[in-house]
């Protein structure tokens, strides 16, 4: 590898601090949301905003902008990986130096202000409780929009999406979702015809102790490969995964009447994990070693979870483990029966439970309602409403509160407006990469039919997970799989589990 | 109160930061303890280390030296609480600017990885394995020492004694420690004589649930006054109150063997947690908002724990609820015999199991040693030996193995080298301020007696508290209880209990 310039080398340690610093926001963020007492919560938020600010201040240092400018002159010695860190590391800082500081630290304290509150206005479906802290949350969201969308020369929306997913556009969206909202109704019907045709799936009689979820989704992570001793499970309101890639927390919420819901939310977690896990260890705190973007984080989780384990191989292998746990006996606990359950198509109100085929419709109404936001064409007060009628037009469904409603999801009150397009986008790129994982390996569904997940891993790892934020996410896909995204094999998925 | 001169208004926000940040760290600390896998240490003493030294930048930057001189040239603009606060920043920078940047940073990471390896080696009694990151990380704090020694002229131990307890210096201890080293002998004889005449209390059969344990000391920890909405109880090797003010975050480890230690240790800790929920909450990220020192913090630990819990007027209260956690009945639960087991004097190898007798005894081996540590009189590789020796000569007793010896605190192995002192200054600060409550508020213990803790600590919030930094430790002894640390109110308290 070429010897790397002065101003290159002079970045790195100013990098390694900032995604220092980042890590321990990361672990912040997850004790917030599965340790700390409410009490705690003014606290946090100083010290969530201290880190935040701080990292501003090291980005925007001038120094920073003289030393990228030098490196980038001198980028003909710099290595592969060098460069594209000096690439992210550019990125990043043209996202920082749009802001000013006190916006970053005003947006912050909205943020955690924002999502405690809807902490509690969630269980009472109390819109009302949280609209206020809403309405100034968004109102900085959109000047944080609008000053990047001038720094940068784009639409505010796009502008937020960058952040989530490089390079990504509301016009890219568009053509991508466009002639999916086409296909996916006349597609809904048919599979519901179909699946009307067969018996229903036997359904599964709780209660389901949430100790014995927990221990059947710890046994089953470990199968798929999570790490006990670089991470943790836990529970939270809502299922995410955070913590650092050394270090991986994921959470989940166990219900009580639902056997597989927690379990298959755990295996979602457990995929983003996975890929955090993989992430290039040399690389660690630099920009280029952290994950390339949303749309394939999601990918990494959709993959394990909806192409892996709710597929038929996967369950007849997990099924006498899933009887076990909760001594379930007879026909129900059949792996035919409990793969009709976890690929049941359902329209419902809650998007974490849907299935990958009317999933794609929950976030089609969310990016549809969160562009209209930031263009300021809908106020936060007609967000019920709105999000009601949105239901209605696209999956039938009136919710009868706001808790099943607008308030379900964390997103909007933390401030992650831009975000929901990558679950859709990574579903897509799941299926891609799957597709491509097993024509390369071809012994990769038989070796997850023995609960063997090495074969896949091995060759996610490599073609993903290690890449870290070498390659843009368009081509990382084009060298993994041979292809730009292409929604054709996201269809064809869809056909051939639901029609098949 | 008078206006803010501009200097001094320009570094309140430098030091909010900085106390945001080292809340920060607090709350990473107190995960690394109770939570994090054993994978993720290498990551967290990155973020530790980037903590630190941001922090040590924020304080050293040449702006804070000229804020520090033109706000102490206009101080007589400021409130006693502004001067007060005037006074820690500049405590604070002078300790900040006797170190450089990288040696803070060796001096974290050391920390760090020292402490990881201990807790393997602990368990293990196995000292050899902790010994070479021992020898690297006392280089640096002699290095630390030595750099500090030079820049406020004192001695190097004086220097990291003053970190822990401001102005504390061994001259000082010596005038307090030696007169009660010649005391405590004599007097030991005494106690183990008297006991010895009477019948030897009944031991309680276990063995204790950690979980009704837990639920016990939850119980009780908030009958003292211990808020769950602003703070966790937790588990760890080694019990401590971490976290921050507005979550307080205490741990203990239960011993199946033992219903009352943890019980104990729990309380402990509660009095070190109100201490912190009492700080002054409108200075709560400014120096002056901050403890008054160690031994101070500790005064308030003992004087829950020592002072009122093993005392018998709280044990009268307290058997019944103790007793029906552990379904006990009989005379092994009846109150006397509690109390003779919470106030029994016997010498042995565990410091924080010590009765409080012994306790001294502990504290002047670990000052001797880490003093000679610090001359560089004793090195690292030889310290097993001394520990043993010192133990024979004070307490009688030669340590079986170095997990019951010079392994058993997490202290020196996390760097804090000059911090034991503060404990036997702790009991003797309790001694004293319980002596001087019970004095201004005479129905103290009669309250204490029915499990009210209100009138106490009423009284120490207001003299103790809530004072936070604004006075010197001594200046807040002197307006608590009328004079400075007087050794014979220990003495006193010591005789009644155990010679009474």
């Amino acid at each position: 590898m070429p010897e790397a310039s002065t101003a290159y080398s002079a970045l790195e340690p100013r990098f390694r601090r900032i995604g220092a610093l980042g890590q321990a926001a990361g672990v912040l963020h997850w004790d917030m949301a599965t340790m700390m007492p409410e009490g705690g919560a003014a606290a946090r938020s100083e010290q969530l905003a201290a880190l935040s600010v701080t990292c501003h201040e090291l980005l925007t240092h001038p120094a920073v902008a003289e030393l990228l400018a030098a490196a980038e002159a001198e980028s003909e010695t710099l290595g592969p990986w060098q460069r594209a860190n000096l690439r992210e590391m550019t990125r990043d800082w043209r996202h920082a130096t749009a802001l000013d500081a006190d916006l970053v630290e005003a947006l912050s304290k909205a943020g955690q202000r924002c999502e405690m509150i809807w902490r509690q206005a969630r269980p009472a479906a109390d819109f009302a409780a949280v609209l206020p802290s809403l309405e100034a949350l968004l109102d900085l969201k959109r000047e944080a929009a609008a000053a990047k969308a001038e720094a940068f020369g784009c639409a505010p929306y796009d502008a937020l999406l960058d952040q989530y997913d490089p390079g990504l556009t509301a016009a890219r969206i568009d053509r991508i979702f466009d002639p999916l909202a086409d296909f996916l109704p006349g597609f809904l019907e048919r599979v519901l015809a179909k699946q009307a045709e067969k018996p229903a799936p036997i359904e599964l009689n709780g209660p389901f102790q949430p100790e014995r979820q927990e221990a059947l989704a710890r046994k089953l992570m470990a199968i798929v490969g999570f790490d006990f001793d670089h991470g943790r499970l836990d529970r939270s309101a809502h299922p995410f995964c955070g913590g650092v890639p050394d270090d991986v927390r994921i959470t989940t919420r166990y219900d009580e009447d639902d056997a597989l819901s927690a379990l298959m939310a755990v295996l979602h977690e457990t995929g983003h994990a996975l890929y955090e896990r993989g992430l290039p260890p040399e690389w660690r705190l630099q920009p280029v070693g952290h994950a390339r973007g949303m749309a394939i984080h999601e990918s990494q989780s959709l993959l394990i979870e909806m192409q892996v384990c709710r597929g038929n191989r996967f369950i007849a292998f997990a099924a006498p483990l899933i009887a076990e746990a909760f001594g379930g006996t007879g026909p129900a606990w059949q792996a035919d029966n409990l793969t009709r359950l976890a690929s049941r198509v359902a329209p419902g109100f809650i998007r974490v439970d849907a299935d990958e085929v009317t999933y794609p419709a929950h976030i089609i109404l969310r990016t549809r309602l969160e562009r209209a936001m930031i263009a300021g064409e809908l106020r936060p007060a007609d967000l019920p409403g709105a999000w009601n009628e949105a239901m209605e037009e696209l999956l039938g469904l009136t919710p009868p509160d706001d808790r099943l409603g607008c308030l379900q999801d964390i997103h909007w009150y933390d401030g992650a407006l831009g975000y929901f397009p990558t679950y859709t986008l990574g579903a897509m790129t799941a299926a891609q990469l799957f597709a491509a994982a097993k024509a390369a390996v071809p012994e990769i569904p038989e070796a997850l039919g023995r609960g063997d997940f090495a074969p896949l891993l091995d060759w996610l790892g490599t073609h993903v997970h290690a890449k870290g934020s070498l390659l843009t996410g368009e081509d990382l896909l084009i060298e993994a799989t041979g292809k730009p995204l292409d929604p054709e094999v996201f269809k064809a998925h869809l056909t051939t589990r639901y029609l098949g």
